[in-house]
């Protein structure tokens, strides 16, 4: 029997402002930070995760997971890890934490956090990267994890287990097709609005060099600067090669029509959060109006709830997962349950702090054990704050190669835990 | 010049668990709490506003209104007060801290307690109630409060002026009739799920002799209990008083269809929060399943976006604005300009603590200065905690009476603030 004996927060800022790196038309000047968590138990373990933020208010953030901690110190892990599914549930179900939301903002990513370190605990203990535990589950098991609490207009337990029986034959076959090719990956690196043209030409040129499938331009500050950029980004990459194109919820809804109508020239692959990501009637409007143009959205998607009713309107043709701004991997199962039953590719949202490493377990569950499918599917990719993981990304020819060592991705390098914690003034290193 | 010297924050919990007052489906045993803000002047001024909680997760919430400090102390106050609408919009555009909703959670309403404190010193200021100051604002004045970022598909700033500018006529008279006869309160009082059957009946007579014109019991636990607690009511009020009740969140969408149906017998008022409240198609489904039986919600709605969307579905017939879930006095101007445009009454959300007396001043602004209604409208009405208050509501046969104490009515008393104040375990007083 193991115990529980800490839940170790740490508050991690990236002095990333100093750059511009990471700058759109609505975060200007974001230090990429983590609200960082170690589950430690009595037997030494310990499982790591975190929520990005980008700055002021990750104290908040640890605050709330410090509001936890009542959940789990003292008790037994072994329970825990037995029934993630119960264990969601019983941290989601506190009623009083969850006037705090309910299931929304920093209370639900406190959550997410604290969930995905169980998860890292839990792979780390079965000896496996945690996209290879979820996709040995059984279909009975996975459909286990999932609250399917104000789902089932949408998607009921047992349409998702005639899924994931659906794509029982085959998860071998796609495993090695998973260790041998990877998961297709898309870069933002050249999009960033603080870039110059010049940097700009020569990021589209190194990811076309370095096999990336498809590119992602932030826009929607001004109409003749993307106008501009994205003509670079076309003479570069040539009329076939995919560009998408980003807004970062800076639209009305009839200006997110105008504005990409105006667009039209450059053939977009899609369109990412046009105007806000509570809209999800505004996200189908503007749906119908840019088709062919697709919609996609879900990096601030705040919950399960949102993502069924974005694929009940036919909000978005693209769902963007994020690996920490739900309730953590129970949550975002549920979510790539909804998509597979809709049946809308998932490219999760990725980038930050360690948002790669994360969700990258989440794609390769869904096309070993889920949708079965990497077809039309991809997942960001920027090339950004590796260094201070234990096992980072390994990005060959475009594509994220499957992470080999147990866990959860999430564990950062102690020296980099040192250097960044925040101490009310960045360290520039 | 006056400057703000500090913004104090409190973590003030009430043992209402241990009597069950405040219990319902969802809710099983909350602590009424406040996470309480003071923002001080160097002239010995203070605004007072809080944050309400129902417990654990207080201390998160005081968190991350000490996260706003740095937009506040040292600042010149009247610049700030003199452009509420510059003010909120510099709160809201915080780019770092808005990553953490964006717009909702505990972020959301920190920024919601700040603004009300805002105001709170402005209405002192200004030696009016809040709700007068309001109403005395021109239409232009009003507009400039509200932020249509993400509305202009549904109200645009001109649609507001032409609604705010129909209601100029007759304003006197109506702050007139408020003075005369109150605004109206509908009790919760006798319904919640943890009190007896003689309790119940007792309540509801009490709430007939009071001349309250309604009433609404908790339901969604058990239908069998719904059935006999609603039967016990409709026997004390008679066949034709107007009975709501709530099942706070409790339910799928086809199970609340089924549940409301089985209750038609009772002829109720309405059903509020009937599922999530992220759900807006969901409501919109119960809203056509359960026909004529009126569809209400609010009270967890996150911001103005979500309001919006319940308008633009149809899925609410009454729509119930809560004073401290969204980010203050200007986001509800926008929600009750949103209700007006769409002709849906607004039914305050109020009861916990203090509730009842920040709320109020926003219905009786809209009833003088947007609505110019008080038909089908009422606020809601707990007779809970009111003793805390330096200016409690005053209830007269059924009715709130306009307070006329200058300020937004949250200030709480030194005593109360001093006795309640957590740490870590309650006061029984």
């Amino acid at each position: 029997m193991t115990r529980i004996v800490s839940l170790d927060t740490t508050d991690i800022r990236f002095p990333t402002s100093l750059s511009l790196d990471g700058s759109d038309a609505m975060n200007l000047d974001p230090d990429y930070s983590a609200a960082y968590v170690q589950v430690v138990t009595d037997a030494g373990e310990a499982g790591h995760a975190f929520v990005f933020t980008i700055g002021r208010g990750n104290d908040v953030q640890v605050a709330a997971i410090d509001a936890l901690a009542g959940h789990l110190v003292g008790q037994e892990l072994e329970p825990l890890l037995d029934d993630m599914g119960a264990t969601w549930r019983g941290l989601i179900g506190d009623s009083q934490l969850r006037w705090l939301g309910p299931e929304k903002g920093v209370m639900h990513m406190a959550i997410g956090a604290v969930v995905n370190a169980l998860w890292d605990l839990k792979a780390k203990r079965a000896g496996m990267p945690l996209w290879r535990l979820l996709s040995r589950m059984t279909p009975e098991e996975i459909v286990g994890l999932v609250d399917f609490r104000y789902l089932t207009n949408a998607l009921t337990p047992d349409e998702a287990l005639e899924i994931l029986r659906g794509a029982e034959a085959g998860r071998s076959e796609r495993e090695a097709a998973l260790l041998a090719d990877g998961y297709p990956a898309y870069t933002t690196s050249p999009g960033w609005l603080g870039y110059s043209d010049e940097k700009l030409t020569r990021l589209c040129r190194e990811a076309i060099a370095d096999g990336f499938p498809q590119i992602k331009l932030k826009v929607g500050a001004d109409l003749d600067d993307d106008v501009r950029r994205l003509r670079i980004a076309r003479e570069v990459c040539g009329p076939d090669f995919p560009i998408a194109i980003d807004a970062n919820q800076r639209w009305e809804v009839s200006e997110a029509i105008d504005w990409v109508r105006a667009l039209a020239e450059f053939a977009l692959a899609w369109i990412e959060e046009p105007t806000s990501p509570d809209d999800i009637l505004g996200h189908a409007e503007i749906a119908r109006g840019v088709a062919p143009v697709r919609v996609a959205t879900g990096e601030h998607a705040q919950n399960r709830m949102i993502f069924k009713q974005l694929l009940q309107a036919e909000a978005i043709s693209v769902m963007q997962i994020d690996a920490v701004r739900v309730a953590g991997v129970n949550e975002n199962v549920a979510n790539l349950l909804l998509a597979a039953k809709f049946g809308v590719p998932v490219c999760p949202h990725a980038g930050g702090v360690g948002l790669c490493e994360a969700v990258q377990h989440l794609s390769m569950f869904d096309f070993v054990a889920v949708s079965g499918s990497r077809d039309g599917r991809m997942i960001e990719y920027v090339d950004h704050l590796h260094e201070h993981f234990i096992t980072p990304t390994d990005i060959r020819h475009g594509a994220y190669m499957p992470p080999l060592a147990p866990g959860a991705g999430m564990e950062m390098k102690a020296e980099s835990i040192a250097t960044y914690t925040w101490t009310g003034a960045h360290v520039v290193a």
